[in-house]
């Protein structure tokens, strides 16, 4: 029988030669809207959801769409391996973000594309064409490609593809809890983050953890006119303006009580490779009209955006906000607040720190309710874990560069439950680049991240068998 | 020839009988989706200026409908008067304010009821129900009534019905600038201010100026993804929380430099006026659920909301306002920012303070723009005017009670042009109630205020033609 090692040139040559099809199923795939965090689109979710899990069975996975009392999640299960070779548990998102401001989007968010960008890089252009379908097709397809040539999958391989990810994965912690014998492997396999750059490969090693809470302001029980009341009626924009503008102090450092509490200090060496990578403003913040990193002044900008917590107001509204002008005082104010979490930062202990931290800036007739979204810790991956060698390996074979190991801004709610619940450790390879839009208009996926993308997986995985 | 003051009577009888038709005419122009800040209802603007001038020219008035470059203005003018009774320009809007929160409605704002109160007062509930077509309609009303009973007006009465009130009265300074000669009167007259309490009559005797500014931060080009931006892209609704929680000290004053100049304190006999006013925290707050003045903390409660100028946040929006959670950082963030003025406070220098104190205030890659929506004086009567104690005088005869004179806190933008442009005093007299709801959902004006409103403008016509 020839071995996952031996296979792989032709499961590459296959990969290649099926790219057009490979293509056609992940545009099939975006086409379905598949907004999570919207109640209006359970039905397309739902309908992703059997996307992906028909088209896993077709490859011989043995699929099931499990309900949950959210979106349901895909399981798959496939491969039988020697005994010697590990179990991967692959994990992904068929959901994807909301894709207002509409009226910003060059075509339907909804109608996948290939376009070509001014440097001649060919992108495909829809919501999700990246965060996450995109991605989570690279490890489908090297699956499928393994399939076709070698009748079998290189290794045993369960994935669980949810549909709640960009809204909390709320449902899905107590799913992996139920199911933990059933899911559980020797190795987590992610595709949901990016690359250095177009040309250097990189292992996620660790994400921040993320708390998200929406802060409601209530004063009169109704809009008040300001000609009538303006002076004397608290007005909650100007207590949420005073409460969240006091969350940072002149140097960019949250002040919330405690909220430091687990944070350490990089060692020296870490630090100085960071120092060594040479990100700066003009090659980050530039792309997207920026140019002085905003975070906590006596940081790197690689500290500010991967290492270090932060606090973000990501919305806000209140009041008139049409066209024209309206005298109004609001009788509410809503402001949806998360915090970016790294160590050993606790979720409940910070979303409690930041309740306390409101309250005691509320003025007499401002009441305040809370409601919370996501509550997860940060995650990291030892560096001698024998998988990581072995998959920086094989990602420089793909790209002829040396791989990079990096701690990513972003969070994934689930990976920490991956370490705690499940015992194992995650590797995080995805092929998505700065310049993708995620969660913005336009979003996009380059071409070549699919392609070798694909590639690279099926590289990663003849070498995780081998 | 009966003299107006020997027709009264008669007057008052007709206004009685009639009171069912007058209904009906008010009903008919509630029904008038006039809003004139959203441009989606400018026909419906036109609509309701038709309306007005038709009515009016049912009554004799030599009526038409005038283009401005936004909403038209109506001018009718009627009486011939014996060339020593004054001549007044009665000024009024048939525009009003937008619907939101809709959901709060009982019942639709455009389809006018009678409602009964708790306390088994009947009321007129709708959009515009106050403010202005109910308090518009118990002037034409009483002109209506004293034609039919005498076959005339009792003094030469022209009416100049607006469009813009609710949105800053924009085209309406031209309008008066250019048509001065004709518009020019002894006396201008207003219906849009309120009554002490629903037994009280009222006469308005200055009104606070208005500011209406919207300001808009724009950081990065488009929305970023907080995983991956977050900590070091500039944030819009962060900076703007913080130029707007500065706007205001701990003792609730505003911090704009030179902000006060030109706000003198009361004399110390009208602060004693004011004083025994009894105005509280529990009979003026507690209604729409508040406890505590909010403004300047060393003021009367009745200085906070008439006689001192105040900043307030009218609206604010930025980043993901839907239901759920999205990690965005957004790439602009905007809010409505107004200003009441007292005394000789400048509109201009206050915009331009305005703008300096967010100039001076916006860190690196955060970039601002302004839209002005209003910018009035405030505006005074002086109380030797002759108008002022008969008016006075017929409002006591209507209500079997003293009338009482204060400033209001509201705006009427074009009351300042009045004295400015035509030089005339204004008086300003009007049947809103604390409880009408103007501006909110829901709004209502008592059925008393409108009959007695009606019955008060027939007395108050009498007085002035005697």
């Amino acid at each position: 029988m020839t071995s996952p090692a031996q296979a792989l040139p032709a499961v590459l040559q296959k990969i290649d030669a099926d790219l057009d099809q490979s293509l056609e199923r992940l545009f099939d795939f975006l086409r379905i809207e598949s907004i999570s965090t919207d109640p209006a689109y359970k039905d397309q979710c739902r309908t992703a959801a059997k996307f992906i899990a028909t088209d896993l069975t077709g490859i011989g996975f043995d699929t099931s769409v499990r309900p949950t009392e959210g979106h349901p999640v895909v399981v798959g299960k496939g491969g039988n391996g020697n005994g010697k070779t590990p179990r991967v548990l692959f994990y992904g998102h068929y959901d994807v973000q909301p894709v207002d401001p509409l009226e910003l989007w060059e075509t339907p968010p909804f109608a996948p594309r290939i376009a070509t960008l001014p440097d001649g890089r060919k992108s495909i252009v829809a919501r999700g064409a990246c965060d996450d379908k995109g991605q989570v097709m690279t490890f489908v397809e090297a699956c499928r490609a393994f399939k076709a040539v070698t009748g079998a999958l290189p290794l045993p391989i369960t994935l669980m593809i949810e549909g709640e990810e960009e809204c909390g994965s709320n449902h899905l912690f107590g799913f992996v809890k139920d199911n933990a014998n059933e899911l559980k492997a020797d190795l987590a396999l992610v595709c949901d983050t990016s690359m250095w750059d177009p040309s250097t490969p990189m292992v996620t090693t660790s994400l921040r953890g993320l708390v998200y809470e929406e802060v409601r302001l209530t004063c009169a029980d109704r809009d008040l006119h300001s000609g009538l009341f303006g002076g004397a009626a608290q007005n909650p924009l100007r207590v949420l303006a005073r409460i969240l503008a006091a969350m940072h102090d002149d140097n960019g450092r949250v002040t919330i009580p405690g909220f430091y509490d687990g944070v350490k200090e990089l060692p020296p060496d870490i630090k100085a490779d960071l120092k060594g990578l040479d990100l700066t403003p003009e090659n980050f913040l530039a792309e997207v009209g920026l140019k002085v990193p905003a975070g906590e002044k006596d940081r790197l900008l690689i500290e500010q955006i991967a290492t270090r917590p932060t606090a973000e107001i990501n919305g806000m509204i209140g009041g008139y906000t049409g066209e024209g002008a309206k005298t109004v005082i609001p009788g509410q104010a809503t402001a949806k607040v998360s915090f970016r979490l790294v160590g050993v930062q606790d979720p409940k202990k910070i979303r409690d720190a930041f309740y306390a931290f409101v309250r005691a800036r509320l003025p007499a007739d401002a009441k305040v309710e809370f409601k919370s979204f996501a509550g997860a810790p940060a995650t990291e991956l030892p560096f001698d874990n024998p998988a990581l060698a072995k998959t920086r390996a094989a990602l420089a074979a793909e790209w002829g560069k040396k791989a990079l190991t990096i701690g990513e801004g972003g969070s994934i709610p689930i990976v920490g439950d991956f370490k705690r619940v499940l015992g194992m450790d995650t590797i995080m390879v995805g092929f998505a680049l700065d310049d993708d839009r995620v969660h913005s208009p336009n979003e996009k996926y380059d071409l070549t991240s699919f392609h070798k993308g694909t590639r690279s997986w099926a590289r990663i995985l003849a070498a995780l068998a081998g």
